[in-house]
């Protein structure tokens, strides 16, 4: 049976999402990953066999979720509400399964979303709080908010972002529609909203990247625009820290819940 | 020089605030406790003498603080924001120095504190969030909102909380008056505040395990009165789990700073 998994999980101790095959870290352990220790706890579940997941995201080391989807086939029936029972009992505190659904025999998490919210959190006071350092990057240097918020805003809309494109990708396209990008300061704490059809590697994290170096006055607006419009990740800024970010949410098209 | 310090931590990796005079762990680690590793960072900065310092709440393992206030004598002369910048340079990221001021030379953290805030988290859904789990206590339970207010309107005012009172304490007196005791419940989430002028080991704990018992339906609100006026110990319900509670802030009075 095909289902549908909603997921959280408290990326700092992860190196990502991903199964990096083949990769064997020092000491002869792989690296420990969301999707490995949830097929991990499908594959008992499922007495030996391996399932293979798809994650909506394949966000990256240290990176959160409070809304993660993953599909997979289960080798057997089961109710989703005795799924997510069994899933808890049997993954780490830091990754719990929140809902689960089955789906039709095509969903795909990942292709059949129809689009994505991120959030980021930044202190940008002197001193971050231990408390929250795990959640939230930081940056002790005042940002100019008028001058953020024009950033987000150059953001909006549809655009080939190649410029934030990370190596190493393979997509086909690097254009994207990006349908919020909502900036709120609450004292020293930046939060950030962006949601669009789909996010390039690292691409939330060179938005936030982008939206530091001209809250700073390190690039005006119209540098960061000319840097967009370029297509050229040489002149993009650095992206921001990954443990500030949180996939929240993954939406799905009931009536073609299949794009591909 | 006499120094009140404030401090932030996390209390998760610590086993509490104090120094535990000869214990020592398996393998001859003395425990880390949030005491210790400031002391540490100060003999550093007093070039290898020994600095005691006193802190205005002994918070348990677990326990996390936002404003802990601690005092000692610094055997140097050294600008208070200068000292701020050199701890946070020494201390391991669960800890944050905030800010520092020079006091009287009687002034005492814990001794001349006029009251203390406490908050505790406690999250009531099914399924904890990964990101909440260090910060908040989970029972994956209804509580009966009505009745938890009932409840933590009990505590407000002048108690002899004997009956909360851990073994192995030695205070003279175990009266102590409440003057805030606040439930906002938001969602699954209970928040509750809790003031007063002095707190007994574990009382904040115990207050919270009172509020679930009667929010439960497991004891009524007249029980858990009757049980406060015994002064007993063994008829208060079992308190809750260390890593909800946060120490928020603690107050002095400017007039007469130190009480004795």
């Amino acid at each position: 049976m095909r289902i549908r998994l909603t997921l959280a999980y408290d990326g700092t101790d992860f190196e990502g999402w991903q199964v990096q095959a083949g990769a064997v870290r020092r000491g002869g352990v792989p690296p420990r990953t969301v999707q490995g220790v949830l097929e991990d706890a499908l594959a008992r579940l499922a007495g030996g066999q391996r399932v293979r997941i798809v994650g909506a995201g394949r966000t990256d080391a240290g990176v959160h979720a409070l809304g993660q989807v993953a599909s997979f086939e289960l080798p057997r029936e089961m109710a989703p509400g005795a799924l997510v029972r069994a899933l808890n009992g049997l993954l780490p505190a830091d990754v719990r399964a929140l809902g689960a659904a089955t789906a039709p025999a095509d969903f795909d998490a990942r292709r059949s979303a129809t689009s994505k919210l991120y959030r980021y959190v930044l202190d940008c006071g002197p001193v971050q709080l231990p408390t929250a350092r795990r959640y939230a990057g930081h940056l002790p240097t005042g940002l100019d908010q008028a001058r953020v918020q024009e950033a987000a805003a150059l953001y909006l809309g549809r655009h080939d972002f190649a410029s934030l494109a990370s190596s190493g990708g393979s997509v086909k396209t690097t254009v994207r529609t990006v349908t919020r990008s909502d900036v709120r300061f609450d004292q020293a704490t930046l939060t950030y909203e962006v949601e669009a059809d789909g996010f390039l590697r690292k691409m939330v994290r060179s938005l936030v990247g982008g939206l530091i170096a001209v809250g700073r006055g390190v690039r005006s607006p119209d540098d960061l625009r000319a840097a967009l419009d370029a297509r050229d990740r040489r002149r993009w800024p650095a992206p921001a820290e990954a443990r500030g970010l949180t996939l929240v949410r993954v939406e799905y098209d009931a009536a073609k819940r299949v794009l591909r």
